[in-house]
């Protein structure tokens, strides 16, 4: 399978000699002051366009909340339609994080309004969340044929993860039992790297569970969140790689976008997407010098 | 609390004599011909506009599928503003089923997009997915204070919804656990009528789990999924109400908006908007009977 998603991600991550995925959370209030006069729409347009052209020969592939254009609806939406298309034109790769999930002929729609050729919202991957099962996720298999990617809530990084994700069933925690499913649900979609299309999202905050969940699962490509502003280290987010140094790639959404606030940045007299691509920059480093200790081992 | 979603919500049933919940789920593959030569955007507003004009007085809520206007990009987003705009106008309740769920701050990006007073999207309750734990739900408890409401998913009426609600925990399965967390964060929010604004949405093709919720759960109002298209009876559906005749709204989407298209309305020669009036009142009839004889028993 040469259009395998997995296998793109990964040949895009060694291109570009980066494992860090950029998070965009355009969130208005955080906005630098010179995009506060504009419109919600045109400021959240300007804001991701600004950041896209700074950093793309850098970046392998960005991450959109959708959440954050949702929230002003109709024209949050189209700036996000806008971003994506700037995102394609860049040969970046998009994953588009919608934790979407319903029954079988409703996250039909979803499938085709994320991952389809020609809809308006269409990226590379997206993000499903488990709860409803095998159906919600069975629509989005089709596509995984044709260079797309999904990847599963198993594992969030977030404090209240553990109210379901670790109920302990018969087998082990249940976040186990989803890791497990999205593993045979994925077996057809295993690419040349021997990773699978069909990946899953896994927190960088719980080292105990992300080591366990590497060496169990060597065919699932991980998603990994949680480095940066919510706590993680890049000791920490190096356990979700193999001893190759492959099978995921961390995202940092907050450390990286609105960089500009924080020393040293804000003390640089520069634009906000200069201080964007200075924190990528070293955040990458950082990252590719614990993963490179990690391999040595 | 005057102003509780579960107390208003209840009022409006017994003002209207109805159980039954319009589910608005567009898809334009399935819409009448007169439709089909209007771009997707216009499509779909004149789709709702139609169909709530028609059964305004006899709805008491409808529930709209956000996934079949996402679908549609920001056009389709623009339809369900407008749509919403139109059901606020009508004094009809609105429930977006959205199934949301994510960490907490993006979390609070969903609530504000959904239940704030003035976004563009504002519907009177939503949907949401509980994987992620107590921190993607408790953005939107503090508008649960000024009569909004939330469903949470507990169990589902699809077929896979078994994988991850039915999995056995140390307390029983799975859903059993999600419906306590339920009960918990909902009690702050219990109004008048005895049930919290935070409800619960629950399958009605799943009896026995029905029965079991019903009895254990008494102040968790229902929404109830499954009726009509998805193949559970009346008499089914009647086990998600108390002794009272109380505690759910059972939600039917398919058979109402595309009654058109089947026997006996499809021999009618009426417009598609009079079909799904008229299925609406059967339903509803049939409903009220089903519930009469429960609480009789």
């Amino acid at each position: 399978m040469d259009e395998n998603f997995a296998d793109w991600l990964l040949f895009n991550l060694k291109k570009k000699d980066s494992l860090l995925c950029l998070g965009m959370d355009p969130v208005l209030d955080s906005f630098p002051r010179e995009l506060s006069s504009l419109p919600p729409k045109k400021a959240l347009i300007e804001f991701c366009a600004q950041i896209l052209e700074s950093v793309e020969d850098l970046v392998p592939v960005i991450k959109f909340q959708i959440a954050c254009f949702e929230r002003h609806g109709s024209e949050g939406i189209e700036a996000l339609e806008e971003a994506l298309r700037k995102t394609r034109k860049s040969g970046i790769i998009s994953i588009l994080d919608c934790k979407r999930g319903d029954i079988g002929t409703i996250s039909e729609h979803y499938a085709e309004a994320y991952l389809s050729e020609d809809a308006p919202l269409g990226a590379d991957a997206v993000t499903l969340n488990p709860f409803l099962g095998f159906d919600s996720v069975e629509p989005f298999l089709p596509f995984l044929k044709f260079k797309k990617g999904v990847f599963v809530l198993v594992r969030t990084s977030n404090p209240s993860a553990k109210n379901i994700q670790e109920l302990g069933t018969k087998e082990g925690p249940l976040f186990l039992e989803v890791a497990k499913m999205v593993r045979k649900w994925g077996e057809p979609f295993i690419g040349k790297s021997g990773f699978s299309a069909l990946g899953a999202v896994v927190a960088g905050n719980s080292p105990e569970e992300l080591t366990l969940l590497r060496s169990q699962f060597p065919s699932i490509f991980f998603l990994v969140p949680g480095y940066g502003a919510q706590g993680a280290t890049e000791k920490e987010v190096a356990l979700a790689f193999d001893q190759k140094g492959n099978g995921a790639v961390i995202n940092s959404s907050r450390q990286l976008i609105y960089a500009f606030q924080r020393p040293p940045y804000s003390g640089m007299n520069i634009k906000f997407w200069e201080a964007t691509r200075l924190a990528y920059i070293e955040a990458r480093d950082k990252l590719n010098q614990a993963i490179k200790e990690r391999v040595k081992k």
